[in-house]
């Protein structure tokens, strides 16, 4: 127990393991080149292994460490956070298929922000700055909801591309939030599909519907309140995250 | 009277109404799903007829609870917001389409502000903001309105799609604002519309006429000013929604 | 002299002025219907020569009042920008064209920014922050003339359209530190313009080159440090606005 | 030695480099004229000789300067980015092409940095804020791997135009970031390239999947956590900088 508590508090332990998170990076970025991981195949396969086997030890001198009560590991968010990522390897789902073994080593990157005691502090500030701004995601959330169901309404029957149902005009409302082409959108419902956007595709446009003042009103209020509020969104997450 | 009152300011009374408005939110963004709500047309008729019941309670219980002057009820802007909103539905005109039926409906989910006080504080923090900030809207104005004419005089000839009058050539200024696609409608007049985006509009191309000097002049000063005023807006609403 | 005192001090004459400025604000913009204007040609001309007649009488009446020095008149910026955008439309070429004749009309509107004390000083604020900012703008110039003057260097060859000459490779970077379409001008200088972006325009191709690393490290570092400089002097200015 | 020191320190001194580095600047702007520097290129090339010399006799004066230890020269980080932009053009591979010639010739501009004690001062500011903001980059760069790593999982097979590899998935997430038509590469993985984004290249479109949950999360989320990260880094920068 002692001898798990020096290791677990020392510097080079977590060097240590600091070092074997970043090799778990590279092999899941090497696993994005085809030719070359098929060529290594084998010897990458072992490094994974040896890779996942430092964790395990991690977690297990961190349990014995905590002495005769090794549940009080799980008492520390980050801890837990820890244990899920390389626990999920071992589900019985995890080997199914390649795509979600790939994604669980992926995962395993999310690491190194325990790792890094800094990074950790950096992202526990952003993460505690939300709450306190809860109240102005709700307003934007309303806001959201509020035009994207009028949207559906109105835009719906012209535009069933961007405004088909609840969760289609949500994504394009976000879309507007961005500013991203969002003058396309307003285009087509405010000269209706037939006479813009919809080239290629004629067949969904069945119920071409004109809406020049409408539409102006609809997205151009929407960009001005819609921006300003997810703007003073960011900029709260980022003034409270600075002041912690 | 007493009684009222009580159930005015107590905490489940409160809580009760702000769950009725979320119903309403869902009933209304149920309405969305044609199939979905045609089949179940009888229940959902029922629940929003419930629902408009429940607001309408409502206020009739904190009118009594204003004692035997009722009328000051409508001192607070926030009632006169309510009542307006529930009001609405018995207007001559509401039933006539099924259109405004369904908006005064949407719109009944703006209750949610008054219904959280943090959420009320916020939107009011905003919007007391704006007065302040009167005189840069006034410049953010004078810049659009001015440079919206010399669009029309300039550009309207070459491009009548974005500046055939004052208020199309605002609307494509405000578009110029967001930075959406602004360079299209420079190189527009630029190189005329004979030989840049009039693709499909051919027609409407019957004076092109280019302007690289002044087209280029136009939009890169419009955009360097007209943004610097809007993020000083946006920058100074927040500012001064932060501070109270 | 202590008549006009009198008048160019007192509030009648200056609110009386402002209306003079809004009504010749309206007439500019009903200029850009050309259906009504025509109509009503000579109505608007006469109120157009009433309001051009108050200005040059608040000149006048300004100018009896300083005294027996007439001149200290034009001790005050603001007098010599009132003075020259009313004295413009006696040059010898301001009647030569309908579109030159118009501009000085709209000029005119600028008047209200003098007109109104608080605008007055909004835009002072915002003017005597930009030599406070001198050294981010001249950084800002030094980044765009340095990527300008290696941009025609590295694509004018490949993409005559952006970066023929240095003009038209500034205007391109600032198009990209708008970050309007951005990643076109990049693909067309990664992939050649043979490949890219030159679809109607294949002529001005003749000089075909990839180039996918050096563009690509090219426009993503420019955008990074362009946008960022940008940000900076924006806020700069808007920051030391609002202090004063 | 003393003179040479008076020289380094003197007013006139600095301001005929800042002369001579304005001239290198506006020699290597003419040379994006081809008509032009071809006409007058014998008396371009002797100026850009001349101008080289001043830049020369400049590093030879400040290190006499120093006594009779001129390695002191290098103490000074600027110096050293001053001896190396000129000494570059004497290095056995500069005259091997005209573009690499012509591009030493364009980061002598840079030397204005050194030459403008204020403009230096601001570099060197940004420059510093630069570590203390070493862990939201880290944060930064971490999602940048996990969204990459998984963009090319998930989307290498039905886009290889954006994610073929890790460094183009790199390159279009940037873009997405920069929130340049990112609902292009957002719509490619929803309907899959069959269906959009790849005409003209179809090609490149072998294994077309549609995919409208993943991508949309995958897609919204990133914009969502990377404009916020991006937003607190170049806050961050521009906060310390203007501290300092
Ligand atoms: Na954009
Ligand atoms: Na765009």
């Amino acid at each position: 127990v002692e001898f798990c508590k020096k290791i677990a508090v020392s510097k080079w332990f977590g060097n240590f393991v600091t070092v074997a998170i970043l090799i778990a990076g590279i092999l899941v970025g090497m696993a994005t080149y085809p030719d070359f991981s098929e060529k290594h195949a084998s010897t990458l396969e072992l490094l994974n292994k040896i890779v996942l086997y430092i964790f395990i030890a991690e977690i297990i001198v961190k349990m014995i460490a905590e002495g005769n009560k090794p549940w009080l590991y799980f008492t520390d968010a980050w801890n837990i956070f820890d244990f899920v990522i390389v626990a999920a390897a071992f589900l019985p789902f995890a080997g199914s298929s390649v795509a979600v073994l790939r994604l669980l080593r992926l995962l395993r990157v999310l690491k190194l922000i325990k790792a890094l005691p800094k990074l950790q502090m950096l992202v526990g500030a952003l993460l505690k700055s939300i709450p306190s701004l809860g109240y102005v995601s709700i307003l934007l959330l309303l806001l959201f909801y509020i035009y994207a169901v009028a949207g559906v309404f109105f835009f719906g029957a012209n535009d069933p591309i961007h405004f088909e149902n609840l969760q289609m005009s949500m994504l394009s409302l976000f879309r507007v939030v961005t500013l991203e082409d969002w003058t396309d959108v307003m285009y087509i419902n405010m000269y209706g599909c037939e006479n813009y956007g919809y080239d290629g595709n004629e067949a969904l446009c069945t119920n071409s519907t004109a809406n020049p003042m409408g539409s102006a009103v609809f997205f151009v209020t929407f960009v001005l309140i819609g921006t300003m509020i997810m703007l003073n969104l960011f900029i709260g997450v980022i003034m409270t995250g600075m002041d912690e």
